[in-house]
């Protein structure tokens, strides 16, 4: 049978680096590249009217905020994520393993392998990023068959499993999709971090099972696995290999909240993985970021960073992040960034945006996020683009000895 | 001297409706025509690179508020209200003297006619609408040379006089700019109404002078004075009488906090309008008001509400305003209004648009807003062509017989 997703790989670079292309149902993603997020079905701040503008290829919606708000019947009535939110080019939908284990803990959740009553033993207590925690869900419990939670929004208790992840996202109809995985505390010891890879392995054949035997599902989208395994080297090596040997169409590293973990270790993981699939690093996607995942061997990226900056007045430029706000832009009629192609820079001067921030009008956000979104969706490009042409070392030599992050 | 604002009627319809257009140095507005306010050199929520696709054919920014921020000078040194916000069609901009009047009452604005520790007379204090009021400037002291003001924003106190108002809207460089007057409270008693009346005309004359005395500015940007007289009937006549004696380039009948108390006058201020001038009703807008402006003779109109409403969820069909967030519209696959010729329309359903409510997204406001702004400026489309094909009183008729406001 033809998969749905299938990769070609146009030219290697230095190490991993490699340029392709992901065939979807629904168009290309020219790799390496980076992914818009829509966790809720939008762009913070950006519709998808907007978004051929802006060069995205593709967005990554997320099964969990889907599943509560407005729920998974809701958008497949809609026809699926990408109809539902007016965009017809490829989608992904993470499957809500991190968002289940991270949402809330700022109000106290709590992850336990066996009840609330009991004792948490101190490994299994999440302590998480605190950027991350947004409202007041309290606990997620795990068991081996899967975690029982409480919503963030508004503390009602929910289940997921890893066929009602699939089930999920089958009904959200993404292009690709995740196997449901335990993301863990950065926090967490050795030993329950084996624990939960092991267990997040046998969700990941559960949900490869769960999506083979859906026909129909089968036969439209593609399922990547996520490898885990925390901070420890040993145990992501262990993962990428146990999850090589699953027949996934794709591969996704998630699970880290410590970026610096993860980067270190990304080119070792990848060598694990099979070259001839596509792989995706989850939630990471700064600057410097896309050359060390390009260089390791990632091709997809995905990041709320250019959306979340944008909001607060934080842009990017070739030589660095700056605050829009600052009183040297109150004049300045060069736009953001000189050198960018975006339709924000080609039309708004810094003097007006720094204008719209200082005014507290809606359009700020959605101009400096609009910018930022373009910056990366171009750097990506160019990164490409320097893999096709043989020159991607100088090509990133050449950009980090300008950016400052 | 040819004058840089001139107005060309088309075809008169029923009663004192026209078609026309009002040619400026940035282009023509075909009218009768519905303005985009920009208060602070935006459209809340809007891009003007998102203008094209709502049919915006010129925007309204505000003297008062681009005076604090960013200041004239910053506006004028990037070129003009115009190419600050990025929009080359027509522009305008209102003179303050609304704003001076009526913002931060809710704080405890009061409008005295000699100083704070004097006690003010009953029909000196002002009564706001409160939806208006929303920061805490505290005075605003009128003497017949000017008013002394305090910001909204601040606290900080301001000075503007008719003469610093032209000037202010020179430096903001608009197509068409408005005479400073008095704006009153709608519980202001009559004695006091004719008093601030007159004073308005006094200023009307000094702006006028202050205008012509400038001659570059002279031949870029016209003036228009405003009709006063609240809410009675022989007060507006003798304005409108007084200032059709001037030699405005066109006229805005203003300072109205109770729509119903000029509609039902309109039609007369106008007879007492130079026919071959074009009218401008200041902040009002809603689809009804329309039908009885334009049959009044108003050209242009421009309203807050179209934007307003949309944040708040309300969007407007052509069988009334509706909210988008009713639980009704979950699953509903049809646009906002399926008559609707807007991009939102085209792209986005019911379903969606109540579920980026539903979950708090900036995006909700966005597409309601321009989806709101569109409906108007097509209506006004619509009322244009109805009374070039000469069915303008049919049209009213089949639209109100329709539409529930």
């Amino acid at each position: 049978m033809k998969r749905p997703i299938s990769f070609e790989i146009e030219k290697g670079g230095a190490g991993l680096a490699r340029a392709g292309v992901i065939r979807t149902p629904h168009g290309g993603i020219q790799t390496p590249a980076f992914i818009a997020v829509a966790t809720k079905a939008t762009t913070k701040g950006l519709g998808s009217f907007m978004y051929p503008q802006m060069g995205i290829q593709a967005v990554i919606a997320n099964a969990y905020h889907l599943y509560l708000t407005p729920g998974e019947k809701i958008v497949g009535h809609a026809g699926g994520v990408g109809k539902f939110m007016a965009w017809d080019g490829p989608t992904m939908t993470d499957s809500g393993g991190f968002q289940v284990f991270s949402l809330g803990e700022g109000f106290g959740k709590k992850v336990s392998k066996i009840s609330v009553e009991e004792q948490p033993r101190e490994a299994d207590i999440a302590v998480w990023d605190e950027d991350i925690a947004t409202s007041h869900g309290k606990l997620a419990i795990v068991d081996d068959e899967g975690v029982t939670f409480t919503s963030h929004a508004n503390g009602s208790l929910h289940r997921f499993t890893p066929e009602r992840s699939i089930e999920i996202q089958h009904a959200l109809g993404a292009d690709i999709i995740f196997a449901f995985d335990e993301c863990t505390s950065p926090a967490a010891g050795r030993e329950y971090q084996k624990e939960a890879m092991d267990r997040t392995h046998r969700w990941a054949r559960r949900s490869l099972i769960a999506h083979r035997q859906n026909i129909d599902a089968n036969a439209q989208q593609g399922l990547y696995g996520i490898v885990q395994g925390g901070r420890f080297e040993d145990l992501r090596l262990e993962s990428a290999r146990t999850l090589a040997e699953m027949d996934f169409d794709g591969y996704g590293i998630g699970g880290s909240f410590s970026k610096e973990d993860i980067l270190g270790i990304l080119e070792k993981v990848n060598r694990e993985l099979p070259e001839e699939k596509p792989r995706h690093l989850l939630g990471i996607g700064e600057p410097e970021d896309l050359f060390i995942g390009v260089a390791a061997g990632i091709d997809t990226f995905d990041c709320v960073l250019p959306t979340r900056n944008g909001r607060n007045g934080t842009v990017y430029t070739f030589f660095g992040k700056t605050s829009i706000e600052l009183a040297e832009f109150s004049e300045d009629l060069r736009p953001i960034d000189p050198d960018c192609d975006c339709f924000v820079c080609k039309q708004y001067s810094r003097s007006y945006i720094r204008h719209l921030f200082k005014s507290g009008e809606m359009l700020a956000g959605v101009l400096a996020s609009a910018h930022n979104m373009r910056f990366l969706t171009r750097l990506a490009e160019e990164i490409r683009q320097s893999i096709l042409d043989g020159r991607f070392d100088a090509y990133k030599e050449e950009f980090l000895g300008r950016y400052s992050s």
